[in-house]
């Protein structure tokens, strides 16, 4: 406890942060003391990486139309999303293996979002498992599944999730196969891993990331069951795991299946057609993500800003429509509120805060957007979320 | 006065604004000249600073269509705002804390703006006071105005312009809260100030800057009243008195309460939207001022001169439409006349040129502009304001 | 055989191989091992290359619009073109004179082509001779031709091809004269050469190149017959040949005569106007291929996937219609068939792996795209690509 | 005769343009040629220069769509302008005092012009008198001229003309008043001149340009008349003639008066709209030049090309349109000739010859273009300049 107060939350870590006005100064802070296949792993996406770009340039071409002289004495960001009430509309997405960015990992990305009023989504491959992080906090929290192969494994998941008194699943589909993210590759950053030289001379100058990598509790892939994911070669395991279960045969029918067999809200992450959108509503999903991925699977996809529209249009209300990825000012987040969104999923900017200073970065990160989010409803002249409409919004066709 | 000669009049000055061609050259004199923290303040804007440079690249889709063969040999620059004729269609805009840009401040704006033969508006948070400017030059001048929650200070500030016959009342509209200024954050130039190292050094290395701000008059935000606000401590009491003072409960009725309460023309600044523009002009504005605080309050709204044609169709002639924002180039002034403006507002404009000389610097910068708009009207075949129209501008939907 | 293991598939060449992660890493390591000259052959286009740089960024604008839960355990890249099944929707174009590229030249690419399951197209202006190529591999093998001056050199060709087992020829018709490839003119790789000083220093640094040439079978324009084609002086004896033997008088009857006079597919390249397709089509031919030559005859004219839409639409399934230039990605692939294309042809790409490693390099080439394709084609949710159609297709009309 | 053979067509001359492939390559030969105010002179443009860049980036948006299998084996490029007969359709703008360029001035540039077969438009504000171009050459040639105040010295250019057989007079009309040209303000190349420090160093640099102007004829404004314009301080007396002689209420009536005292084409030079370009056919103008001066009078301006098309609508035949601005390659001809032009106008690309190497650089500019244009004509499958019509164009409203 000592130790880690000496760490992390430091006057050094408090100047840090103070120097933070944005997501991209918490950016930089992370790229300059992760190892560099560490910030790449979080950082990178598919491909050329063109859709993870276009997902925050494209917020670019959405113009805001301020509304003057009314009274924005009181701001409110409070919304509901999957029946669940939240204090800002900017939700925490599910990302893998959190403890690599810091040796707190899952749990304080859980306690930080608690404490932001806001929902925490545990990733199937996270470091820390189902039963720790709910013994940790008692905030809302949703978990993301894939459908694995076997599916004594998945109803494991639903049992556990149930007597964890998880809010929501949410079902990851636009995951069939893995995307190629190349920046990994070119780091040797795979599985298994295989280390450039490059890559192994800059993590050596990271001792203090390396050296929290020591101190830290046992890492492993927590919620995906059995001794082989144990212990420090979780890499390889993980490799051999996926490949073992990951199952790209997934259909609707699955998705039906689950929904009958988990009792509260379910959620599913990934979808660019209005179409898709269409079925899930009709088979009875409370909530649908909008989402590439953050560019991690197909690159050349659309922004997830420009796919929004029309799947809120398809969607007329049957579910709520949360827009995930380019999210890095609060101005982005009123945008896709006013386009009809019911709130955004944020991944990279809660991990750049993670990484640069714990729990307390991520704190940092949840605060930047939600004094950005006030500070542009006051400004556009709207005192709830409820109140943002397209006419706040103008498109425009070029840049 | 002898002092005052050798400093602003020089032959150095002399020379430095012979090779000051346009405002561009201006800035680059007034960057070199003050400290950073002061160049950033007046250059700065928020967030990323999209909308500020959108303000200025937005004029660059416009096309100027010229007609041949008219005789140009007279060319007429005059026009008329909110009653009051002016040689030239560009009226200052209301900026704060001129003497952190150079020691004459507002009185050499006002000086200048009248010698160039247009309007002054002089800010609430100028560092000299309402009565001062009046004293010191009988042109024609606007007092820009907050709603403050103290209604007795607003009283105050009626009678006082009242008294110094200020030719109009210019309610800024835009600043419910304030915007997130990231270059001040970053030097630390903020409220109470905390200057970062570098800025102290950046600071140091302009001697001059603060060899005058020493033998200046009493620095002072002249206009909001009381002890506290005296001294060189100001800028701390600047944040203080804002806390206090700013009312974001502001509406319609306030306007309405403060066109009843003032017996000149009323001017309302910061208009994006043509719903509100109308409903001001229903309440008895003589002229809106479409406007985006210069990029300064909300990032990602529209360039100004883009919002201009709605506001212009929705005034339909009922009031004076003054552009705000962007303005570098003559032919900047005419694409707003062409558009329907009456006349364009510069901030920063003159800003740069009172910091690259003081008031020689602020006649240039009028200078500049005037040559230039007199040059691109001859060059498109129009001798007068009143002949400018669409005809004469083309829309790229590209850049 | 012992020398040729040593040289093309050490180690080394396998480890450069692992590091190409896609074809611009291959681009990056044919850069480095190719003297200059040659590199700028192979990667240069006319006048100012923007027709090259266009086919590629043109993709850019086409955004991929991926269906969910689908079940894509097995994918089909399997297609059938101008009536042959081929692995992947990829053929190899046809391009001059490989033994400048990779002394293996064109029989390491035909037999590269035949293991990855595609049609490889045989220049005329190859190193290797229409027989040689036949009695090397008997994979699938179209013959490139034009049309030259010399009927009887043209029926030689018809009867070569036949003997050979040649499955389609294919006609350019974009070459009526030759384009203007500065970087050739700027190196001196001209006709008759007269290399630059820096392009022969740049070459002496290239000694494992020299070598390998000085190691390789003889030298020759195989295919254009007669003594003074052959040695090393071919260049200049090639730029004879060009200037005796190219005919910009061609028109349609010749393509008329030569359909006549060939018993097998004709397919035609170099097509850019419907009007031209339908022409074509109506004469006969089995397949069109959309192309602009790389860009390297005539800079202007529109990338190649610009123009596929209105040219598919034209050919109204009456032909197959395969489109050429500018391909990268597999992604590239994937929106070329989801617009109507039957495949894509490659060039650079496969000259970029040969230059890198000779026939591994031609393999990994084409593994690159064949993975790419099908990785895509799952992430967009299908799984043969007849199932691609223009719902997973958007055009952006912006960058 | 020896001397001037030693200076400029020794070998050294020859392989300089040797090495010029396009007119891009002549403009980089002439910057590094010519002191720096000289080349700023011949490639500046007014304010931003926004103009000037966008006439040649314009092009870019105009795609070529060839049709193929045309026979193409007889190529012209010829046709007729203003009732002269061209071997090319790209003229010679007329452009002041050429001898600053070279020491050859405009006799080279006629010289060149008519061996290259086109028509030479001189400029009233030549070095060359009216006469002593007409001796020196009997090649097609223009006089261009401006409305002077002084009437009687018109009528005296009219005279001169006739009798020194120009084949048509050319109104310039968009010079009301001079734009401003900020790298001359800059260099101080001003009236009078003021080199600045700067600009005298670099001119030291060239020494051999210094050289050749002292070794040249008589340096004279040749063709506005009286003592106070010859000798060396001929740019103070320009200036101060330009002050006395230009007129900027110049109107329709005067081109009426001129039109009516010439008896041959009268050419109109400046049109950027329609309504001009009509009122000016309805007076019995042969020729509307639509150009905006080379983005040297007013920025901001469209591009000429992108101006062109309405006025040919407009015109529909009467006269002929000629498009001046941003040609640097034969494609750009090819596509102004395909939207309607009768021919196209340079000025930099032959100045850039000029600067280079003289009249052999004038003849290099003329060779590459008209290389170029047969080039593109050849591979659009065209064979005439009759036969370019708008199918052969598509634009994109993108860049």
């Amino acid at each position: 406890m000592r130790l880690k107060k000496i760490f992390s939350r430091s006057r050094l870590t408090d100047r840090r942060l103070a120097a933070a006005h944005n997501i991209n100064d918490l950016r930089r802070i992370a790229k300059r003391r992760l190892p560099r296949v560490i910030f790449d792993f979080v950082d990178g996406a598919a491909d050329d990486e063109i859709t993870k770009n276009r997902n925050i340039a494209a917020f670019g071409r959405y113009d805001l139309y301020p509304r003057v002289l009314v009274d924005v004495s009181q701001v409110s960001t409070s919304t509901t999303v999957a029946g669940q009430a939240i204090d800002i509309p900017v939700i925490l997405a599910p990302t893998g293996t959190n403890r690599f960015v810091h040796y707190e990992g899952e749990l304080a990305v859980q306690r930080s979002a608690h404490r932001s009023g806001t929902i925490y989504s545990l990733s199937t491959m996270a470091n820390t498992s189902i039963e720790d992080v709910a013994a940790a906090d008692n905030g809302p929290r949703w978990f993301q599944i894939y459908v694995w192969r076997d599916r004594a494994l998945l109803r494991g998941f639903f049992d556990r999730c149930r007597k964890a008194k998880y809010d929501a699943l949410c079902l990851t589909v636009d995951v069939p196969i893995l995307g190629q993210r190349e920046r990994d590759l070119r780091n040797g950053f795979t599985i298994p891993p295989s280390l450039t030289l490059g890559a192994m001379i800059d993590a050596a100058l990271h001792p203090n990331w390396w050296l929290r990598y020591f101190f830290m509790p046992k890492f492993t892939l927590a919620n995906v069951t059995g001794q082989e994911e144990s212990g420090r070669d979780d890499v390889v395991s993980l490799g051999a795991f996926v490949q073992r279960q990951y199952d790209p045969s997934v259909t609707w029918s699955d998705l039906e299946w689950m929904i009958e067999n988990w009792d509260g809200p379910f959620v599913i992450k990934g979808i660019l057609r209005p179409e898709d959108a269409i079925r899930a509503v009709e088979m009875g999903v409370q909530a649908i993500i909008v989402s590439n991925h953050g560019g991690r699977q197909l690159d050349h996809t659309p922004a997830a800003i420009d796919a929004l529209a029309a799947i809120v249009e398809a969607v007329d209300g049957r579910a709520d429509v949360i827009l995930d990825g380019g999210i890095r000012r609060g101005s982005d987040v009123v945008k896709a509120l006013a386009l009809g969104a019911t709130a955004c999923m944020i991944g990279r900017p809660y991990l750049y805060g993670l990484a640069a200073a714990g729990e307390p970065g991520v704190d940092r990160a949840l605060a930047i957007l939600g004094d950005e989010i006030r500070r542009a409803m006051a400004l556009i002249g709207v005192t709830s979320v409820s109140e943002l409409n397209a006419s706040y919004i103008r498109h425009r066709p070029y840049i």
